[in-house]
């Protein structure tokens, strides 16, 4: 998505060899007109793929997937990194490790939201080692629904985490994939 | 909000005598075009107030808050409930406690997204006791900008933090006001 791309080269800032800093329009800032931009193009990729659900974790993915589930005219989920306290029995959890904040946490669904008869698009802000992936991939299976794919608004490809994730048979479909970053200097693939 | 009371006596489940389950369409399932209407009538509220900044907390404000933002053509600001591990210097932090979780937890917005230029508009699913909504007018001051006004999903009138922030001059619009309730009873204003 070139917008996007050139939205990445004005406003996103390198730090260190991993981190790409993007806030003032994706994840603390958030540009309303350019996450629906983001979530028709989004959509539009996997709009003959019988979607019933879009499926994403609080709180940065939030956004772009309410613009994805309006596009596609179906409810949005989002998984909670807290047990809520009126949660009742039936729910989904799975650990997911943060290695940029060197902690894990588990994420939770209620059962009630995602079941057999669901077919699911995982949308999130970003993928990198994939860790957040995997845990909603994995409450995909716990709840027997079918997996359509995970849509990503920025992937950092050069770390790994999707191409694992493609090997093992899942879509995914990025709408920037970086291939290599430094201070000043970003490369898509 | 008249489509908004209906959807609550529909799907709301009240648990205790404060506690009021709304995940079906609000703050874990997302009903995405409902959520636009929200939008819609929240943003008409303050359609002359020379709103520049939508502003809310994550998680379950962000879908509301970038709705609002939408139909007022400004950015949205979430402050996080972590301090993120790429946080420059400057940012802005409020403390929050939560009762239903007995617990609190510092707010942080980064000081590069509010400033005294800005007139804010501050959103979020519920109002209650109001300590989420205190912490971010807190961080509004800080900012040195002007609070345009609170929108506000759904207000448990019961619980007098709106009624507390009133009395201290701050204008809350809330689309659904809840009078009592118990189980199987929801009372509006």
């Amino acid at each position: 998505m070139q917008a996007l791309k050139e939205k990445i080269l004005a406003e996103g800032q390198v730090i260190g060899e991993t981190v790409l800093k993007v806030d003032s329009f994706l994840n603390h800032q958030v540009d309303p007109k350019f996450t629906m931009e983001i979530g028709r193009e989004l959509a539009g990729r996997f709009r003959n793929e019988g979607v019933t659900k879009v499926f994403t974790v609080e709180a940065s993915g939030i956004a772009v997937a309410v613009a994805v589930g309006l596009h596609l005219d179906v409810p949005v989920v989002f998984a909670k990194k807290k047990k809520a306290s009126t949660q009742d029995a039936g729910f989904y959890y799975s650990g997911v490790h943060s290695y940029t904040r060197q902690e894990s946490v588990n994420i939770y669904v209620s059962s009630k939201y995602l079941n057999s008869n669901d077919v699911v698009l995982i949308i999130d802000d970003f993928l990198a080692l994939g860790e957040a992936l995997r845990g909603m991939v994995d409450i995909v299976k716990q709840a027997g629904a079918r997996l359509a794919g995970v849509g990503i608004v920025i992937e950092k490809a050069f770390q790994k985490g999707g191409e694992a994730l493609r090997l093992e048979g899942v879509r995914i479909e990025s709408l920037a994939a970086i291939k290599k970053m430094s201070t000043g200097n970003i490369e898509f693939c």
